[in-house]
This record gives C-alpha cells, structure tokens and sequence, in this order.
C-alpha cells in the first residue's frame, strides 16, 4: 500500500500490463481505441505492452481477412487474447478410472483421455496407466503450463499423507511423479470435485457449499466463501471417519443390493428395483439416507451453506436420493437447506484438476497480490 | 486496480493518509523524519496530512514538557496516534448476566459494567438491565464510534433469528433497541468469544479454531483463514441440534450433580468431587466427555482445524476436562488435534463484541479495501 502511495514505476507498468491483458481476456476482441477505454491506460504505453504481451503469445493483432471489406482509409488496429497460448491438464488417478482433461487458458476443454483401472491395482501400474492417460490427452501439445492431479486419500503439499485405499498409495509425492514437464499441484479427490461444482456444475455463483460425494464410499467438500476450505491436514471433510456418523454400514447394506461390487450396474439396479416399487430397495434406500443425513446434517450445522450438492456415482439416482436427503436434513438441521444433485458426472475430479492448474495459472497472468 | 493504473489523485492521497495514519498508529511517537521514512509519503504531503489529522483529532503533536533538556537548535516535530480520540463499547446481553466492557481505539479496555440476569426475566427488563449497564460502562464518553452487541441465539443482520433460550428473544431487532447514539453491530454469543480468542485469548496467532462453549449449554464457533465463519443463516456451530450428537442429555446429567442448577458453585462441586477421586463424578464427566466429543470430533472432522479451545463455565476445570477431552478427540479423529481452555473467563463474549465494534472502526480509519 505504502509501496503504492510511493509510486514503483516496474509496479505501475506491471499493473498496466495487468489491465490491458484483462481487458482482452475479458472481451472477444478490442480495437486499439477500444483497449485504452476499457484499460484506463495511455494509448503510447498501451502499444508497447501490447508488443511485449504479442512476443510472449498471449495476444495478438488481429488481420483483416482479405475478403472483407476494405474498410476506409487507415484500418483500426484488432487485437485478441490467445486462450491456445497455453493450456492446463487435469488428472484423476482413481481407484476405477484415470481421467485426464486438457483445457486451454478459457478453461475450454480441448484434450480427453480415460483409461479403466481397479482398486487392487498397485502403484506403478496405476501410475503407469495415468501417465499414458495425461500423454494422449496432451497430444503433444508443447505448452501446457500446470498439472493438476486429483486423487484419493488426504492429500497435502503435493503428497498423499494418507492413502488407505489404494495400494502403495500413502506418502506419494506426485509432483515428483509427474513434475518435469511443468509445475504439478494436488489435491484430495472429493475437494477437487467440490471446486467443479463451483466452476462449472450445480454450485455455480454460490459461494458455501457442501459436497457430498457419495459412491462407493462417502466424503465430503468444502467451499466457503468461495473458496476451497481444506484444513490444517488438508483432512477437511473426512468425517466418515467418525464411527457414530454410520456410513459405511449404510453404504455396505447398500451396496450388498445387487452384486454388492458397488459398480454402476448395481447401483443402477437399486434404483431400477427402487422406482419399481420393490419394498427391499426403498428400505435399503431409506436407511442409507437416515445414515448419510446424519453426517451431513453434522457438516451443514457446523458450516451452515447454502448449498449441498450431492454427487458421485449416487448422483445419478437424482431426485429418489434428493428428496428423501431433502426431508431428512430438514428435519435434522435448524434451518431448510437447498441440496441439488450434481451433473457433472465421472467428469467432475478431473474438471477440478483443471480449475486447480487453471487458477495458478490465471494468477501468473493476472495477479495483483503482492500489492493488496 | 484500474484505476490505481490511472493514478487517481484523491484516491493516492487517501492512500499517504492511511500510510501516515497507519505508521503513527503502529509507533509509541515519531518525529515528522521518522514519519516521512516509515510512511514512504514526501515531507510536505506528510506535514499536509499531519495537520488534517490533528484537526479530526486523530493524533496530535507531542510538546516536549517544560522541564525537559531544551535540546539544541530548533527541536523536531513529534506526533502520537491518539488512541482515547475514540472509543467502542462490547456488550454481552446473556442469560446470566449483562457485561459491557469500552475499550479506547488500541483496544485497551477503560471501562466496565456488569450486572446479574436470570434467564427467566423477559426481554424489557433484561434490555432495560443491558442499557444501564452500557451507560455505566461508557460513563459519559462523548466519543463511542461503534457499539459490539453479543446475545444468545442465531443473530443475523442485527436480528436475533431464533432465541427460544430466552423469553421475547426471537425477532428482537438489537440496532434499533441500542441504536441512535452510534452504530450497532450483534453477533452470536458464542462466535463473539471465538472472536475474543482469537484476539486476546488461547487461539491468539492460529487462523483455524473450533470454540467449543460448554457450560450451562454447548455451542461451537469457527473462525476459519482468521476470519469469523457465521454461515449462511448466521447459524454455523449449531452442531448441538443435532439429536444424534447427545450433548444435551449429557449436560443434564452432568449438571444434575450437585444442586441441579448448573451454577458456578454446582460444576466447581463436581471438579472438587471428581479431584477427590469421587467415583460419581468420575462416571459423570467420562460420559459427559464421550458425548461433548462426538459433536466437537463431528466439527473437527469437518473442518479439520489447527487448534480446539474450550470455554464457557467448564473450562474452569482445566486439565480435569481437557485432558480426556484430548484423549478422547484423538481417538475419534484422523490426526491430532491441539486443545486448550480458554483464559477469559464470563469476560469472553463482551471481549468479543469490542473486537467487533473495533474492526469496523479501524476498517474507517485504514480501509484499503475498495484499492484491491
């Protein structure tokens, strides 16, 4: 603040840079004119950073196509933010599936690749096959600039602290797995869903939400404030692990339904047998529901959102799972809570991966913190 | 930020004046050299800004007293930020007892009020008991910039939302019952002493706190990224409505011990059994234990925090409560958690509200906030 009152020339162009780069992001294009307006910066110093930001690739003059119209006299200079400048991968290692996406500096998903893998799986193998993933999403495309990896297990600073239910999975460091190419953030599986709901899901524009990611096991998220909370351990969220919260053995009666593998196809059977009228399911069902609503009933009373999204592989059971969970955490909490479900499907890790890589990157590009 | 780009006078000249404000604001005294050096802002802009500052009443120029060594040559110009230039006032309006402490703008506390209530007394009278206290305490200070109103109940927007604890509570409009002589600010009872932790208490330095308020009731607060977590209906920490979690059943018994009414002198009672190696009070404080941690774990593994504080009437009971409440957390929940009790006594929730009131004050005297 004081710095600014001093008045830093380096500061004062670099906030400049700032606008003019926003301006663009902002907009589809911008005429010269159009960018010193929406800038508040000088036409000259305009010009010279738009050469600088041109020979950095982020954006670029736009060319009249030779079939347009010749326009009269001296044509306006066009200019337009490169969003293929740079791109960002986002990496689901899984117990059932690696999925990565690779979106561009928009956030447009423009690389897709996803391969099956099973909870017994060991380490390399599992690494392995999310390394083929993260190659042919990439496609050789040479400038992706972050990597977000979203996993299984509390994940912190990089590593996975604690990793039980994948084999060999505890005390990973993935920045050491797959850093090299370019800076690698992590994050906690469930959390990085959360983020996408925000980003991109039924969360959008609010801004403390709950997520509740329920499938063949049950955790939770938290956003607050729109922002990720993820706590001191980076173990926000983990009350499954309290015994008197009762999830698993709600999920285990669940899942016995059907082949109780816990696969789509059994819970999709659940369902089935469910809207059928089948008294066992909506027993079943019930009884889930009483036994999730209990921890998350717990985590809406502590934090109190305005949201709970319910996603996961239960998600697509939609309003047979919502409006029980609605009349259950209404009953149990002091005040209605709005619980939508989500529809972003096997998606949602690996879209958060990307808005992870993303926000690192658009903080590079935009950033002001260090004069707050 | 645009704008800062496009270097508004006035606003840079807000910004010297903060720098100059801030810099004397933070310094015992400073002579106009150490001014102009702490606050990166030229002499005479600072001799300017000086002078405004004086005459608002702010700071003032320190004379030198008479009998002091004449120094040599012209004597330099000295200033101090005037802390008694203003005053805020933190009042507790609680089912015990009305407490109001006024602290000047340093925080220092210079004055304080106090009077006995029963939760039985109606809202007239225990309003009535609140005003002549804040009288008392303000003791005819012209100068109260922002009164803190703390109260039991979920408190949103000045609004007691729901206050069954007390007769009349619910729907009591606290800045219209205490307003017109200054704005009012209201919070929960419980958040305000999470607040009060976090500024003079055991949580003093750690940004991620569960309060647990155990006494004639338990309650929780947050305080997460070192800002106040309310949630959404103003009703986070009401982990207790929670049928599940027992805590009420619990403090029954507990406080059934003794003569029933849960005073002071009933729960010393039971610390002086339980010291005593009372086998009753032993049972009675384990099950209470075993029950207060299943919410407070439920909290802790929702929002996975740095440290849990315990206040309210039990906290009294040091080691004879934490210690198991410790053992019992760490069992419940994924990684260890620091807990403490807290030191601040019936004064906490009062202690709250000043820090309420006084964020608000130094937010008009330094507030950069719509710079960023």
């Amino acid at each position: 603040m004081a710095r600014l009152s001093g008045g830093d020339p380096s500061l004062l162009r670099r906030l400049n840079a700032i606008a003019v780069l926003r301006a663009l992001y902002a907009a589809e294009e911008l005429t010269l004119t159009e960018l010193v307006k929406a800038s508040e910066v000088s036409r000259p110093t305009v010009e010279e950073i738009a050469t600088d930001l041109g020979e950095q690739g982020l954006i670029e003059e736009v060319q009249l196509s030779p079939d347009a119209p010749r326009p009269v006299g001296r044509p306006a200079k066009r200019y337009r933010f490169r969003p293929e400048s740079g791109h960002v991968a986002g990496l689901e290692i899984g117990p059932h599936q690696a999925l990565c996406l690779v979106a561009d500096l928009r956030g447009v998903v423009v690389g897709r690749a996803r391969a099956e893998v099973t909870p017994e799986m060991d380490a390399p193998d599992r690494l392995g096959v999310a390394r083929r993933v993260l190659g042919a999403a990439v496609g050789g495309r040479p400038n992706v600039r972050v990597l977000g990896v979203g996993t299984t297990g509390v994940v912190s600073g990089g590593k996975v602290v604690r990793g039980e239910r994948l084999p060999g999975w505890t005390g990973l460091d993935l920045p050491a797995e797959f850093g090299g190419g370019c800076p690698v953030l992590a994050g906690n599986d469930t959390k990085l869903a959360t983020l996408a709901e925000h980003w991109r899901g039924a969360a959008n524009g609010v801004d403390d939400i709950v997520y509740v990611q329920a499938g063949r096991t049950v955790s939770l998220g938290l956003l607050l404030d729109g922002k990720l909370h993820a706590g001191h351990n980076g173990a926000a969220g983990e009350i499954g692990a309290l015994r008197r919260v009762g999830w698993y053995a709600a999920l285990d009666r669940f899942l016995a339904f059907g082949d109780g593998s816990g696969s789509a196809e059994a819970t999709r059977r659940v369902f089935d047998a469910l809207r059928g009228g089948d008294p066992e399911a909506e027993a079943i069902v019930a009884a889930f529901v009483t036994d999730l609503c209990v921890g998350v009933a717990a985590a809406v009373l502590t934090v109190d959102p305005q949201l709970v999204v319910i996603g996961g592989g239960l998600a697509q059971a939609g309003d047979l799972l919502t409006t029980p969970l609605r009349t259950e955490l209404t009953r149990l909490c002091l005040f209605p809570v709005r619980v939508e479900t989500s529809m972003l499907g096997d998606d949602s890790v690996a879209l958060g991966a990307v808005r992870l890589a993303l926000s690192r990157v658009e903080r590079e590009l935009f950033s002001v913190a260090d004069v707050a």
